[in-house]
């Protein structure tokens, strides 16, 4: 059985130096480099398969530092502290010896304890009520992720009229199923079109900076979420001269709160 | 005239090696270590004061490996990733050779775009229709802030009763004022109190993982800021198995949202 595009896309070889070398992969191409969620899933996959990883991840951020050139890069990730039940990483990527992208992680073991969601599981269609997005994309990533938006898709017109407000919600899993795992789920949490994009519906150059997540999710929760649809909604707070930021939060269609996300966006203009 | 103690406590000494020494400051002693706002803005400031910095911070992620222990600490920062208009740091605190923090910073020469603030200032009190805590706190670090609490301050019970939310809205600004600047803003994005007690109104043992904050403002919001009060608000998403997370923004009283931050905090029970 050929792997799944995915798993082709965030391996990693190990290197005598403890570095792994990955590639970038075609079938995640964005207009600019790769999908940067495809970037962020193989940044957390250095830390999933470094040898001394204590634990689960909990939070991690990534830094966008330049766009990937196409090929091979070096992923270095150290543990830079290591203590009874948390873990702290740093992860950066090279390629030709220059910094492309800085990261770092927080791996714990996790123990059971009083729980509670805030976040309230909003009140949206069923995914059978929704139909998915025609998957014909220019870049390459979209046509990876089966998307049925419920509001806040790609703008129909780039007419630049302000659609009031930036919010974006939509059932999403792989095209191809396949089930969820920490790197999978750490390419969803970008999912999301630009929130610009469906603010003004208009086409201006942008790059994401630094995208964070925050795992509520355990391993448990991931394996029995498996190949079903998330539920993502996402919402800038403020555009303020080439920087607006994003909240997001992805649900499991048990209503479980998986992810909580955030991310800072370059824009032009 | 005599420094104001933030100064005192944020001041790096830098050595020739390029790595700053800093000082832990009893003035902003928490329960266990410092308090993380203070260890955050220190950590900021290895940025700000490195004589390579290209722009303003725009992204800033501080994860709280261990607790400080008291007296001196060496922090590195490095510049990973120069671009025309962006630059990328990684920051590291070491106590006895050991991490005690990692952080990554994006700073960038802001231009003037396009802009506009999504978040609505909240419909709240003025800061003269409160009473400010009093500052009679154990923590010395409760007693550098004024704070005037509109809803979710420090439980007056620990009843282990459910508050219903965690929501938290203050005014808050230095008990001793002083202008703002990027590393005090950072310092005060830390100034909320666990999720956790104010939603179950008791009292277990927590502490920051992870903090990450998103600066809406430029150096001329912050100089028009001045020593004015803050508006505050925080609140859980999600509270799962050892871990839970808060999302904040923080606005001057122009109503101009200065920063959005979110956090990850351990918790026992």
């Amino acid at each position: 059985m050929a792997a799944h595009v995915f798993d082709d896309a965030v391996a990693l070889a190990r290197q005598a130096d403890g570095s792994f070398i990955g590639q970038t992969s075609p079938a995640y191409a964005n207009m600019v480099g790769p999908y940067g969620g495809i970037t962020a899933a193989q940044a957390l996959n250095a830390v999933m398969q470094h040898p001394d990883r204590l634990g689960e991840p909990v939070s991690f951020t990534v830094n966008f530092a330049a766009a990937l050139a196409e090929g091979a890069f070096v992923a270095v990730a150290r543990p830079a502290r290591t203590n009874r039940s948390t873990q702290h990483w740093i992860v950066e990527f090279l390629q030709q010896g220059q910094t492309v992208l800085t990261a770092t992680a927080v791996t714990a073991k996790r123990r059971d304890t009083w729980s509670l969601n805030e976040a309230v599981f909003p009140t949206v269609p069923t995914v059978e009520q929704l139909s998915p997005l025609v998957r014909n994309a220019p870049m390459a990533w979209v046509n990876r992720y089966e998307m049925r938006y419920i509001t806040g898709s790609f703008p129909q017109a780039w007419d630049g009229e302000d659609s009031g407000r930036s919010l974006s919600q939509l059932w999403v899993r792989d095209a191809e199923p396949r089930a969820l795992d920490f790197c999978s789920l750490t390419a969803l949490a970008d999912v999301f079109f630009p929130r610009v994009y469906v603010r003004r519906s208009k086409r201006v150059p942008i790059g994401t900076v630094s995208m964070t997540v925050y795992y509520h999710a355990d391993q448990g929760q991931i394996s029995r979420t498996g190949a079903g649809y998330l539920l993502g909604q996402a919402q800038a707070q403020a555009f303020r001269n080439g920087f607006f930021d994003h909240t997001a939060q992805m649900w499991n269609e048990a209503g479980e709160l998986l992810v909580t996300s955030h991310q800072l966006v370059y824009y032009k203009e």
